[in-house]
């Protein structure tokens, strides 16, 4: 039995998860980030030991645990180097997980990890190379090559959300001008909706729904869309625009199999994937080849729980 | 003894080469484009012979022979699926040599080769991952993933120069707006500059010294930025600029160990990375760890040759 950790700002979600991956069990706790680090990886002990003793199982019957975590992990050391949403910086949640419990502990981004679950039982299963874009928030990604993680040298590649594709009205979290986040993430839209709405003055129904402009979201954007308001539309259209760059540049640079489109923004589903597949056909290299498909992920939020516990597959042990 | 072909649109060159990286004996013919396949294949297989000959050796001294070519390779099929430079489409040039020689026979795009070649005895020896930049008329580029070539899943990735980093005056001969090889190759320096000349009438020693615009070449573009030219800097400044966004693209999306910058433009030398490595440094997504660092190629011309007489490490063959 594996036991895969989804570490995130919010909750911490846990569960026991069979070969094939089945997750058989699975809890949620709150994170209370701030707190000591100690005390949250005391937590996730406790409910990893809940979990199993609620299941009928003991330590023993725990093969590894494998924790996806939002930030930048040292695969071979244990240490998580930084994690924003946690304000954590040089952690040794894998080396203290091991000392516990005695088992192996895999660790990796949590992109990655879900990357990996759709490459083993979702929408990228069974091809070599593959990509997952997440897009709620922000712009996450995992690049599987060979059916496993490739996360680079430093352990900080597959940040495709940093990609700088363009330039924008305002800078990236991370300083730079211009990257995938800033056009094709949910908060971009946003801003970019309410930046037209506010600076220009403009109608639209997105903003007799909402009320207010703080409470435009991605779902408010599409629906306007799909209805035919002006600002919808543009606001989805330049989010395409960027996207597909994002897509060309990866197909152009690592040739995958499958680009797979996860996180809130996909549940815009067909209609999403449909506008994606047609502004990148019309910027592919040759047409003397196939390329790549653009599909939607298949597991969800249990993505990265269900990967995180599959992570010792291609991961190094701590 | 390995026998390796960089097949260019001006000129064929092949050599003999041990297992260590040495090029035993090699010689260069035209290779006259527009001809028939037919012919040129001939051509190249009279030179490997004479190459053999030349050297006091026989077809069955040679263990394997590898192919380097400006284009899209199948590299299972022995297929050239394009070849622009050549005028070729669908061509099986893999196929045609292991017929004649009766010897295994690997092909790879020139680039890949190049970045083999710097792998295996260069700039990236020793080091798990990189990328080799050859900035000349366009941009070509390499992947080395653990090791290997990594060319995508249907051999069209490592199409760096084709990443898109912003919008710019005039649309990639792919067809596509903004792609880095628009921004940093010789040809992009030299087209800014002869827009700036002509369209802005400014003043430039690049002119004085060109006599015509139709002489300036990047070197003067260089040289003049040295001299504390005003359109020098600005035009160096700019490639500088977009080829600084390629490089954190690839240090955000591949983290290698080694970014390797090859190719006629390189010669700028250390004038060149370092101000690549100013201007990256300043765009790195955390301090917190360590990056690919940029170096020099060393392989020069040479590059293409000796990897595709190592195809066969990494390669499928044909």
């Amino acid at each position: 039995m594996l036991v895969g950790i989804d570490l995130g700002g919010t909750e911490i979600k846990a569960g026991l998860v069979d070969r094939e991956g089945r997750i058989l069990l699975q809890s949620s706790i709150p994170t209370n980030a701030g707190r000591d680090y100690r005390l949250i990886i005391k937590d996730m002990q406790e409910q990893v030991e809940k979990l199993l003793k609620d299941y009928g199982a003991g330590i023993g019957d725990m093969e590894s645990i494998g924790i996806g975590a939002p930030g930048l992990m040292n695969e071979k050391s244990g240490y998580v180097i930084y994690c924003t949403n946690l304000f954590w910086e040089n952690v040794p949640l894998g080396i203290m997980l091991k000392e516990h419990f005695n088992k192996p502990v895999y660790m990796g981004n949590d992109a990655n990890a879900a990357a990996l679950a759709e490459s083993l039982f979702g929408s990228t299963k069974g091809v070599e190379n593959s990509v997952l874009i997440t897009i709620g928030t922000g712009v996450g990604s995992g690049i599987i090559i060979g059916h496993k993680i490739y996360s680079g040298s430093h352990f900080a590649g597959s940040e495709l959300g940093h990609m700088i594709v363009g330039s924008n009205f305002y800078r990236c979290n991370c300083g730079n001008m211009g990257c995938l986040e800033t056009f094709a993430s949910a908060t971009a839209m946003i801003r970019y909706a309410v930046n037209r709405l506010e600076r220009d003055k403009i109608k639209s129904s997105i903003l007799d729904k909402a009320g207010d402009t703080e409470n435009i979201d991605a779902r408010l954007i599409f629906d306007a869309a799909k209805e035919g308001d002006q600002l919808g539309i543009e606001t989805v259209g330049r989010m395409i625009k960027y996207l597909s760059i994002g897509i060309i540049n990866i197909f152009n640079i690592l040739d995958p199999d499958i680009v797979a489109i996860g996180g809130g923004v996909s549940k815009a589903g067909a209609y999403l994937t449909d506008k994606l597949k047609k502004e990148v056909g019309g910027m592919l290299f040759t047409s003397g080849i196939k390329y790549g498909d653009i599909v939607l992920a298949q597991l969800g939020n249990e993505a990265g729980l269900l990967g995180a516990a599959f992570l010792g597959i291609n991961r190094n042990c701590v």
